[in-house]
Order: C-alpha cells, then structure tokens, then sequence
C-alpha cells in the first residue's frame, strides 16, 4: 500500500480544498455532494451526532449561513493506495481553536467523498 | 468498491474490540500497537492535538490509568474493500457523552491499525 502516492494527495488535496470554500461560502449543494450520499455516512460535529447522510443534509440545510470564516492551521491529509485518505486540520474561528478529522473514499463513478467527518472545539 | 466485505468487516470489529478492552484497562502496550506507529498518524483528543506516534505514546504514558470506564452506544464500524475502516462510537463516562472516531488501515506486514482517530466531548 503506498502512502501519499503523488496523483492521488493531489486529487485529495484539491477536494478537500473545494470542501473547504463550500464550508466558508456556505455552499450547501457542493457540502452535500462531497459527502457519500449514503446511510453509512457518519458526521460528529460540534454540537451533533448525525448518522447518514438524510441528518447531515437536513443540518446543513438549517445551519446558519453566516460567520462561517476561518482559518486553517496543520493541516495534515495522507493518502492510503489509491482509493482512501485521511484529512486533519485544526482551524482557528473568533480566538477560538477547533479541530477537523475526515475520512475519504474514491467511490466508484462517484469520485472522492467524505465518508465519515469529526468536528469539535479544543475544550 | 465492496462495502462492509463481511470477513474484513468482522476483522475490523475484533481490532476495534481489542482497542476498546485495552482502552478501558489501560493496556499501553496494545494501545501503542493498535496506533499505527509512524510520524503520520494523528489523534485528537478531548484536550490535546497529538501528531505523530511519538507524541501519541507521551500521552499514553502520561494518562491517569483510573476512571476510564465507559459504555459504548450507536457504534458504527464500515469498511472499503478490503484494506481501510472507519469506525465511529458514541460513549458515556461520568454521565457525559463523547464521540470517537477511528480510521483503520490493513498496513502489509502490520495488520489494522489506526491512523488517525478524534475523541471529544459533546458541547
């Protein structure tokens, strides 16, 4: 199994970028895409325990849409093969520091997706 | 892309098994076994942000080994092919809730391990 194959930390890193402007933006149809669209899709956020993808739509659906910016700081993604990757990073928001685990699949003929996501302020 | 492959999922589930027992009794050594032991691998704790296998097995060394019961619930484990897991658990301690979330790698010549994994408390 080879770790951070070049192509494939690319092809990750760019998703994971685009991820990120829809999360700053509030782009709720590309957030929605990037997760497995799946009842095995699993997102522990801040304040939330969602299981499948149906919770995690309706959340993004009601979140608020604005104060969203912030700022990443060691961020971390490794790729495992060709089809699995891990992506982490802390972000910093109003002085405050949160961290940010996802777990990625490349599904076939849907393409790189975030299959399970952890989100939580440093307490 | 088989999803939850039944043998590679029952392997998973007794990894994540023996994590648990270890985590509970406080078996360092089968903790640091089941950590993937790279400068890769990440975990975010309730209270910390560790990077790499080193500052992982500090912290191991350095936990208090009382009052680590805790009982599982909604545990989820799903694998992707044959060589990558995630597995994502609610817990109750201490009349609190947390969330853990793991990803796992079939590494040749290792066998499972966690490489990279979030812990926190639910806000």
């Amino acid at each position: 199994m080879e770790i951070n194959h070049p192509e494939t930390h690319a092809e990750v890193s760019a998703a994971f970028a685009r991820y990120e402007q829809a999360l700053v933006t509030n782009d709720v149809a590309v957030l929605d895409e990037l997760f497995w669209d799946s009842p095995h899709t699993i997102r522990y956020g801040a304040g939330e325990n969602l299981y499948g993808s149906a919770e995690i739509q309706a959340f993004r659906a009601a979140r608020p849409s604005t104060g969203l910016a912030r700022e990443l700081d060691r961020t971390v993604i490794t790729t495992y093969g060709r089809d699995f990757a891990t992506a982490n990073t802390l972000f910093h928001r109003n002085g405050k520091v949160g961290r940010q685990s996802q777990s990625w699949a490349r599904l076939p003929g849907l393409g790189w997706r975030v299959v399970a996501a952890h989100v939580s302020m440093l307490a």
